[in-house]
């Protein structure tokens, strides 16, 4: 044999980096994925369309075959090569994120099962503006989520973190309008119960993406800040500067 | 050292066995503490107990502390011990059940804080025999779930999956006659939503019961039944026996 253990070793790290690369490119594509799905059922729930609306509603499935196929792989790489530190970690936020981008995905679906639902009672869906900001302000964060992700940046992550609140908040006074509409037109009681499903999606996505950013915060700098305090909040947004 | 390699290995295995010992000791703990908010958000609920709607709302932390305990102990044996087959699946199995536990937790807390809502402005919620029936139900599969990953019951966590349909048509048959209602009577339409929230929780801790379950599934078996049809699901009951 030519190879000295040093090649050998090397060959090994760098067939170990290649297998973390791919994990992380796996959990991008699924990501896409997400976001195309959620932005589709948006669209199809807005513009009336019903095909589209199916389409993504059968879509469903390709997100949760990505999700085996990365946990598998990331399963296979803690059995073969079994990381440490921010390498063990990568791979347990990766985990953690398919996790999270299943349910958007799932969150995805039932939006455009609404879709259908309100298109074939042929309503323009009461609520349409709320949508339309929350699922804008919605889109960002999972955008971002998946960037912070992608560049290992806690700051952007963070940013994610701090927004979930002003979602949580446009999403209250949505609900709010919409429980008085109700009572205003009892007719109207079918379609908005659908319009605050669609709401409700929107505002479990937003928890999700906020959920993304914490697992980037946790790959990177190690600290687990699920359930922490807005004020430890800050203070960790100043340690990060 | 009068200590042998062969004793000194024997050492290190029997603390390993000790130490995944301890993380399911705790999951079951942080499963009892789920269990026991679920009960007391309903008692609370449905008796009209504000002052126990209060303590469920805010022992919720305690839920979360437990998650990120466990967690951090699994991360530092999958760093530690480099555990593979089926040790490796069994820490896999506890980090994907303490973040179903904890979304549990949250549901439970949803119900402790609509209860709170409901009390205060005086209303026998409508709906409490489809609460009653469906929160027995989802209790059961709660419980089930538990017992399965303690005894590593495979069959019992096969019941668990299969009864999740059934939790789901309850649920789609309450909400239908809660919208109609709804409809009949528009003051009725604040509590009316706010026990709509209830059982949507119910509905969703028979989700993660459900996942529980797989979960289960997974470690012993290895095979990942999240998201297989109901027809391959009967095959894995089969091949099951």
């Amino acid at each position: 044999m030519d190879i000295t253990s040093d090649t050998h070793s090397q060959h090994i790290s760098q067939q170990f980096n290649q297998d973390l690369e791919a994990i992380k490119t796996q959990l991008m594509a699924m990501g896409g994925l997400v976001e195309k799905q959620l932005q589709e059922a948006l669209t199809a729930l807005l513009d009336g369309d019903s095909q589209l609306a199916i389409r993504v509603r059968d879509n469903d499935s390709s997100v949760n075959d990505m999700q085996l196929k990365i946990d598998e792989e990331c399963v296979r790489i803690l059995a073969r090569r079994q990381p440490a530190a921010s390498d063990l970690r990568l791979v347990i936020a990766v985990i953690r994120a398919t996790n999270d981008l299943e349910r958007m995905g799932d969150e995805a679906n039932k939006i455009a099962r609404n879709a259908i639902d309100l298109i074939e009672a042929g309503r323009i869906p009461q609520g349409s503006i709320e949508i339309r900001h929350i699922s804008e302000h919605v889109g960002h964060m999972l955008r971002d989520a998946l960037t912070a992700f992608a560049r290992f940046d806690t700051e952007l992550a963070l940013k994610v973190v701090q927004e979930d609140a002003s979602v949580d908040s446009e999403y209250t006074t949505a609900m709010r309008s919409l429980a008085t509409f109700m009572m205003e037109d009892s007719r109207s009681i079918g379609g908005v119960l659908s319009v605050m499903t669609v709401l409700r999606a929107l505002e479990r996505i937003g928890d999700h993406a906020d959920n993304l950013a914490e697992h980037v915060i946790y790959l990177v700098k190690g600290h687990d800040i699920r359930h922490i305090s807005k004020k430890e909040l800050d203070a960790e947004a100043l340690r990060g500067r």
